[in-house]
């Protein structure tokens, strides 16, 4: 069995006191934005609202419910380092946030999860037929604030995302259970359900600055690149992290039979009696008592987790470097950091 | 029992022979746009296109599957009898149809319906998880294809339609199985549920054309007033139509305990017995064999099917006298004719 000292996360080796202590990158950046974060927050309250009050009871446990806000802090951020003044970038942050809540409800519907964050989700609470349309009712207020933006050239660009983040979903319900995934779909999975919308959310702040195209290109490079290191430390957390962090039980994923970067390299480097392990464990889902430790055993033991850590790292590093074009500013800094605190995350 | 000789429907007094005859509405309606429907269905095929093969599987399957596209003609009509001259209209009645469609695929998981205008729903042939995606997927394409039409103010418009949609769906889910519904309540579930789309599948035909204010509010107002009409039809026929005609079951809503106006207006008429019948069968879901023949012989005998039928009727009249300032073309009598089919159709 694997003792917490022997994982390779940064995070267990350096664990983070608090996740309000000022040295948190996250808070760092919350500070440097806070009045637009609170607007943010503030519209957020707003746009909920509706004649029907199941609407907002709903969006509100999941937007209230502990939420790090990193997607919109990105387009605050990338708005403000290129230069921006005005209102729209709290509206495109606020349909941002909004995009991705729609999305973690329709997830959690999809996946019949029953915790996130630490708290039920809102398909065990209220039902899967009311995270559905509370979903949509989200989707359609995010499209709303776009328009109020007012740049179709920001709609488009969010508009693209949200097709694309729908289609890796479907790609990903496709792959379920299937250790015969390759690594190259399931990184099209994760481009595409996860790293999209850290791309747009990034890539809308230099253009609602004006920014020219190969400034808006940079600046959606690094939101891809962090995208693809925040899911694939999400993936790893699933196995390493503690449960109090992460808010959820750990396994989840290999309970639900789900395909990660982990497995798959557990089973690209395993021996035929592990990949019969894997078939049995993932693809026809029996799994005993045992299982769930042996598996994260052999992955530890094949390099998986160390793998999938420094896989992360490097995507982190040259989302870093896509920012090198722009001049040095706190807001430059704050968005490097975030790409520290993504990888290094123990939550 | 009921014959179906005692139904008040006018579609089974003067039963349609042929729903492709021609003097059906709907057929001379798509001769006259023919050019443009055929753009639409064009685009809907190569819209639906998605590296994920199940993507446009799924779709296809209910875009295909027989839909009589009344809301993306609303909008090629509204735009030709506007003088519209451009391309516009085609994207936007495609994005109308994909809006109308990721919300069918959505209510069959909400109401776990197993059959849509004749055919297994996608939810049964996929699951669940598949038809919440693709639909996400048709509503992010929808906004795609409202972007590329280049209208932020038609956006605006079709933005709070799909958020008026999901409003409608929500409040529907809370009045499920309450008989003591108001007639109110209910009407205001199908303007938001159904009618929202009509109005601006309308609506946005006058603003691409760049009419003024008050032919674009007539024109929404032509499409509300229809979309009313169109849904109590549509829950009349649930109770009187032949099942060969409507494509599914006679009294799916009553056994998904569905209030509906003539459930509603039995309650409302009914003696204290009935009330104690229709909270067993709505409120309690206690239904045996004889139940569902009670109940449609007690909504024939308080006259709820012919009230229903009026009021239809009546919004029908009031969404013809919309197209009052409108100057006389084939287009506004298409339109005239789309609500007679409407409020008389027999499927």
């Amino acid at each position: 069995m694997l003792s917490e000292r022997q994982l390779p996360m940064a995070a267990t080796a350096e664990p983070v006191t608090s996740p309000h202590a000022i040295d948190d990158p996250i808070e760092r950046l919350r500070q440097l934005i806070a009045a637009d974060l609170d607007a943010v927050n503030a519209m957020i309250a707003e746009r909920m609202v509706s004649p029907v009050p199941l609407i907002p009871e709903l969006a509100s446990h999941l937007i209230a419910g502990g939420g790090k806000r990193i997607r919109p802090m990105l387009t605050l951020a990338a708005a403000a380092m290129c230069g921006y003044k005005g209102n729209a970038h709290v509206k495109l942050a606020t349909a941002v946030e909004f995009i991705h809540t729609a999305t973690l409800l329709h997830d959690d519907v999809v996946d019949q999860s029953d915790l996130r964050r630490g708290r039920k989700t809102a398909n065990v609470i209220w039902g899967n037929p009311s995270s559905v349309l509370v979903g949509d009712f989200l989707f359609s207020r995010a499209f709303q604030l776009m328009v109020d933006a007012g740049s179709l050239q920001v709609l488009g660009v969010l508009a693209n995302a949200a097709a694309v983040i729908a289609e890796g979903e479907v790609l990903q319900l496709q792959t379920a259970r299937r250790v015969d995934t390759t690594q190259a779909t399931y990184l099209q999975v994760i481009a595409a359900k996860t790293a999209a919308l850290f791309a747009a959310a990034a890539e809308v702040g230099a253009l609602i600055a004006s920014r020219d195209a190969a400034d808006a290109a940079a600046l959606a490079d690094y939101g891809r690149r962090l995208g693809v290191a925040f899911q694939l430390i999400d993936d790893l957390l699933d196995y390493t992290a503690r449960e109090r962090d992460l808010g959820k039980t750990i396994g989840d994923d290999f309970r639900e039979g789900k395909v990660t970067l982990p497995v798959l390299i557990a089973v690209a480097r395993g021996t035929p009696d592990d990949q019969i392990f894997w078939r049995r464990v993932i693809e026809q889902g029996q799994q005993g008592p045992e299982d769930l430790a042996f598996a994260m055993e052999r992955m530890e033991e094949l390099g998986a987790f160390t793998e999938t850590l420094a896989f992360a790292t490097a995507e982190g590093q040259a989302a870093k470097k896509a920012l090198e074009r722009f001049g040095d500013s706190p807001w430059r800094k704050a968005l490097i950091d975030i790409v520290d605190f993504c990888v290094q995350r123990a939550y």
